[in-house]
């Protein structure tokens, strides 16, 4: 069986009976200002789009991204979606033990079911808001590990790591001879955390990158990686031809290239979490774990009437999907997620939420 | 390196530095017709495409190919084109050795460089226009092998293998234990030779499929599998969530639906097909290999004054892109693919050659 994401509105709207576009989903952390303008604006059809073989380099999309990023286009490879390199990235390193730091997304396991590596975790602790304790981390991989998988910010958290802190987790990791696999599918927030310049000169950094969230763009498939010219060649010789279709590469260059977008996407995400949040912390029965990005982590405490699935159910009456967390290494049937997303919708949300806690 | 592929054309456009609309290209066998027209009526708004998640389920899309094929939605798997799926099934399948009648797609042995599985061919004869002979494929298979990629109609030379002479192979195959990956991503123009309804009945057979050609849909990717639904569950756990992009399962839906722009297609081919041998086989120096499909093989004689490498060029100069064939194996540098487009693209290109080679 597939693992469980959110996002999932169409298989919800056909076990509901109802039109997908009637659902409000709150489950996936997508972008609810829609996806860029300049894209919009720029996109006259479909025709030249469908007609022809997607461009087998992404020769344009590299090159934007080269040029967005401060990097060289040899330090880029794009893919159907991040989830494609995870994928890949076994079969790349061949680890004998990989550590995950947990709770974490649940593909990077998933993936390892092709491969021969066994999984280890490195649990955040919920005592302290899911932090990432450097010295704590660097004692684990004192073991020595093939390959450490870690996310910044991390879903489900929300917890963002400080550059300087996952700097030091990584220069640990160089001298031990550990590959750095750095989920950054939700960093566009603050981009000058990440740690994509490390590329430059090692080769053990394997950033995962994805237009999915920030740039509103998860119907199309538009993720890349950043990593060392010698990884991104072994890479694109085990891909496939084509991978990345040719609507993500052309919305792909547009959206990136929309710097008033993405300043109002940053702007309009602060302001619209810190009302959202205000309204949150009024409700009794919950937990609200601190987030720097546009989902936060919550949890029903044990005064509260019902668990994170019962929620679910409820909620759903009301047309509103939340993610359930039960699946995630060390969460349980108290959690749930819910994505930051439009004013109206997020106060719609509080007010149900409202009614069912109190 | 990636193998080379026809229908590259942003990379020829780059090279030469010219604009990728002003190519005409031969290299790719793409609907001359373009994309269904009840899709393109139907189609509004790339806004719900772009701003949800595709279903992980393809469920309308799957829904479409069961009613479309007459078969059960089990037996079906959507991907990221056919693509997907050759390069999944060395992971399922594990062969020890693998047989492939060549000429050939040559991502079939690309595939098995993930895997252990040892590549053998079995060449079919210029002399014979690479008619595909039975008897002497059962013997080869007679050795033992794990798998059999066949392809039909045979991609690149056209060739048309009889159901019953494959009915006859897989039956043979079948007592061997041997899988049988039938690439029928060409057969749209003669559903009534395929082989899928055998996946009723039989767990070894893996029918490859493709919207990516008849229907005009290589942007977007577009492909899927037919197999035993014991197969399509195995390859399922395997395959990485929202593989196949929600345009290309919206345009894959209404392609399928629509009768009328499938009639107008075969009839337009094999019209065109027929005035374009007509034009071709006035040429001196060519070899034309018997084609039943939308592309067709041809040589450059011993006497032609030219390979198919300056062929290329000289037509390249003209903004024509053809496919050369040395990177198949068992042909060379005197063979050359190329696709039956619209009537006027047809006529310019004979008219070409005709200055070229006379």
């Amino acid at each position: 069986m597939r693992k469980k994401h959110g996002g999932n509105i169409y298989k919800v709207a056909r076990e509901k009976g109802v039109k997908a576009e009637s659902l409000i989903d709150f489950s996936a952390n997508i972008n609810p200002l829609g996806y860029s303008t300049r894209f919009k604006k720029s996109f006259a059809s479909i025709d030249n789009i469908i007609l022809n073989y997607p461009d087998q380099d992404a020769g344009e999309l590299i090159g934007a991204l080269a040029e967005y990023h401060g990097l060289a286009e040899e330090n880029f490879l794009t893919g159907n979606g991040s989830t494609e390199f995870i994928y890949l990235l076994p079969g790349i390193i061949r680890p004998k033990s990989v550590l995950i730091v947990a709770p974490a997304f649940t593909e990077y396991e998933q993936s390892y079911q092709r491969a021969k590596g066994v999984v280890f975790y490195f649990s955040t602790k919920e005592k302290d808001n899911f932090a990432v304790h450097a010295k704590d981390l660097l004692d684990e991989l004192k073991r020595g590990y093939s390959a450490l998988y870690i996310c910044n910010p991390v879903n489900p958290t929300g917890v963002l790591t400080s550059k300087d802190t996952l700097q030091e987790v990584f220069t640990f990791a160089q001298k031990k001879g550990t590959n750095v696999i750095l989920d950054e599918t939700f960093i566009d927030f603050h981009e000058d955390q990440s740690l994509k310049a490390g590329v430059k000169n090692y080769d053990n950094l394997y950033v995962l990158r994805s237009m999915t969230k920030f740039f509103g763009l998860p119907g199309i498939r538009a993720g890349y990686m950043i990593s060392h010219p010698k990884n991104i060649e072994k890479i694109r010789e085990k891909q496939e031809p084509w991978s990345t279709n040719a609507l993500a590469q052309r919305a792909g260059v547009e959206s990136l290239r929309d710097a008033s977008y993405i300043q109002k996407t940053i702007q309009y995400i602060k302001e619209a979490r810190k009302a959202f949040l205000a309204e949150l912390k009024k409700l009794p029965h919950l937990t609200i774990f601190p987030t720097q990005t546009n989902f936060m982590l919550l949890k029903l405490k044990d005064s509260a009437p019902l668990n994170a699935h019962e929620l679910y159910e409820k909620l759903l009456e009301k047309s509103i999907i939340i993610r359930t967390c039960e699946d995630f290494q060390g969460l349980n049937d108290r959690f749930f997620r819910i994505a930051v997303k439009k004013k109206n919708e997020n106060k719609k949300l509080a007010s149900e939420l409202k009614k069912i806690l109190s």
